[in-house]
């Protein structure tokens, strides 16, 4: 099927990463968000195989753990030997509850705040990749006052647009995000951390955007950011040791979507980037990536129960379900495809055309339309596959849905990693 | 300013409710929800009182819960002697946390799950508004088991579009919701309906939208589903006892959406339903309405801390803020346009134009763009008027960012309705 961990069972049954979802659906109750940890741990072998075979030294990647972060997340990450970008200090606090070796971790984000600053200095920070002179003034102070020299990464714009969905482009000049190139701004900017005591500036990020599916747009800000580490070279002294592409690769959401070789790409991009470095005269610098989407998206895969299902003459079929926008936003945010199925009647003909709805009481919670599945009823069980990223971490209680279970599966075996949400937790924090 | 319980003190400091923000702000930190109950309370008023005063009988507004959502919501809601519409079990576990009369909840929604009926009935819920075949024949049979006679309404589909913001317009036919008129399906539904014996058909719902602001979407509703009561009482012998008209009207987010005078609205839809009915030749139905948005937007105010300010050069300024889409997700949903100005300089001009960021490592997690507010500097205190619907309600952890405190303002005293969310909580339900 769409990916290499889904099948179906000799039952009829659809099964993920190996085991029968409709008996994980009866055991753990929907919805049920599954985690494949063996995709999980292959894909980070692909990554940290890649970059040391291609680049070398200290290349890497940190897994973009924003994507998919819960506490035994950490876990299956520092046992790959995996680094990690976090973005907030609640990311910091779960990989720290994890027992993660902060000293790689990298702090991203366009606007952290005093309190973040102190928390992840204190906890020991590998790196800020800093946003802005606010943070930089406040990395130092506090740097200095616990008498340390603090790593940086500067957050730099080059200015690519590499025509994704708008909401998730952050090449581009005009963002949230980064200190623009093109505009001076960057160069000014680095000079001004350079002259920080408690800083030890070791070079550069720049992230352009999600799901993308080729080397083209890594190798075009390669370019613009080699070049501009040898400008740097030139006219401030400085030389960048590391630069951080930001980004993984694309996902295979729907059968539309490309399949996409990461080793092979990120043999292209290392190829472009040492012709580069040996024609703007500089060495090549510790390349890091940071993938995220890539890292958990088909590890993931959510099952639901169909409650309702409504034909309306003359227009089309709707299929409800128990969850929807609450445990995954994405098509109510950006218009995400997904392809789905029904677990316990995989091997008939998904020859059903209908609008799959949420639970909410809201126009806009669907998770599809136009999906095909097989001819649903109540109480079949309904899988959307490819949710490992930005679903669960994103998972709201609108409407008092609690959040669903996480469910690991690693070689055959299924243990529980996130407790399905209760109607006492939706109340722990009412005091009045 | 844009609400009567916005003002500036002596100090130029912003007050919400009568209460220097500021002062609030220190109190509890930032993000701060905050909640003006006397404002919820005058609202409950209004809508009860106009209802009574126009309609008489049994007619009456229920509070629309899902627009925020916690404990203490439905004391004030109840003490107001406001019935409830509710969406989900969770809603109604709240309610019942609350002491909320369940006798006065209607339980709403597409999809309810075979516990959502169960969970209601054993908890003794006043009305189901029933969706689709399947509920009815759970809460029938349901029903049966516990020997009762279950109170409903069925939500129709009068196929009005009132030509709002697509993903919150819910009267047209093609939706996830109700049973339409138009094609016939409605009329087999209730004959359905009427044959089940631990059923009690009260009547009709229908919803035309939310953000509506004058009563002529009401009337153009009225109109059809007062024809289709004299129909079916025609066709198969049965009148509605209740028409529940969905929603309230719309609220005023900026200075150039319009003033409403809910009263003179609810008395013009009430003329005019007087009228059809009587054309019509049946008795003037109890008329219910479900105000969420228009009890509570304006009753709420955000206070932030400015964190990054940053201009690109040629571009735009942005400035970013210690929250975002994860405690106000509707910019990013919706593009829902707000007002802000800076708590603690709020008699200064506001002159500064700039889009306002959150903290999500997320291009799309905006507040607003093309905003002007006092010119901003790191630690200043943004206020985000019209917080108090679907923003508490909607918020998530996306990036692991706790959800903020909700405060409640009374008569010039402050207390603590929902604690801030800390870190431990967002790892409390993480076991592996």
């Amino acid at each position: 099927m769409l990916h290499t961990n889904i099948t179906v069972n000799e039952k009829g049954h659809l099964t993920f990463a190996g085991m029968d979802t409709v008996a994980l659906a009866e055991k753990y109750g929907t919805p049920l968000m599954l985690i494949d940890e063996n995709r999980i741990r292959e894909r980070a072998a692909t990554y940290i195989g890649a970059m040391e075979r291609y680049f070398g030294g200290e290349s890497k990647p940190l897994y973009a753990s924003k994507a998919l972060s819960f506490t035994g997340i950490y876990k299956i990450i520092a046992d790959a030997g995996m680094s990690i970008d976090i973005v907030s200090s609640g990311e910091l606090y779960t990989a720290k509850n994890a027992g993660f070796p902060l000293e790689n971790a990298y702090f991203h984000g366009n606007n952290k705040t005093d309190f973040d600053i102190e928390f992840a200095i204190d906890n020991g920070i590998g790196y800020f990749i800093a946003d802005g002179y606010e943070e930089i003034d406040k990395i130092d102070s506090y740097a200095a006052e616990k008498g340390i020299k603090q790593r940086v990464l500067l957050r730099l714009t080059p200015g690519i647009d590499p025509h994704t969905n708008e909401k998730i482009s952050t090449g581009k000049v005009d963002c949230k995000f980064g200190t623009p190139i093109e505009t001076g701004q960057a160069e000014k900017y680095i000079a001004y951390v350079l002259s920080k005591a408690n800083i030890e500036l070791m070079g550069y990020h720049c992230h352009i955007g999600s799901q993308v599916f080729d080397c083209v747009p890594f190798c075009d800000a390669a370019d613009i950011m080699i070049e501009y580490i040898a400008y740097i070279k030139k006219t401030l002294g400085y030389t960048a040791k590391v630069l951080n592409l930001g980004g993984g690769f694309g996902v295979r959401y729907v059968e539309s979507d490309p399949y996409i070789n990461i080793d092979e790409n990120i043999r292209l991009i290392s190829e472009h980037i040492k012709a580069r470095c040996a024609e703007n005269g500089i060495a090549v610098p510790t390349i890091l990536m940071e993938p995220g989407r890539s890292m958990v998206a088909d590890a993931g895969m959510t099952i639901y129960s169909v409650g309702t299902v409504k034909t309306i003459s003359d227009y089309k079929s709707y299929v409800s379900v128990d969850g929807g926008m609450t445990d995954n936003p994405r098509y109510t945010l950006y218009g995400s495809k997904y392809t789905m199925a029904l677990a316990n009647k995989a091997n008939e003909p998904a020859d059903f055309e209908c609008t799959v709805g949420g639970r909410c009481c809201e126009s806009g919670d669907l998770l599809g339309e136009n999906i095909f599945i097989q001819k649903p009823t109540r109480g079949d069980l309904l899988a959307v596959f490819v949710t490992g990223a930005y679903n669960y971490s994103m998972a709201s209680n609108y409407n008092r849905v609690p959040r669903p279970p996480v469910v690991i599966i690693k070689d055959g075996a299924d243990r529980l990693a996130v407790r399905r949400e209760t109607f006492e937790n939706l109340c722990a924090l009412d005091v009045d």
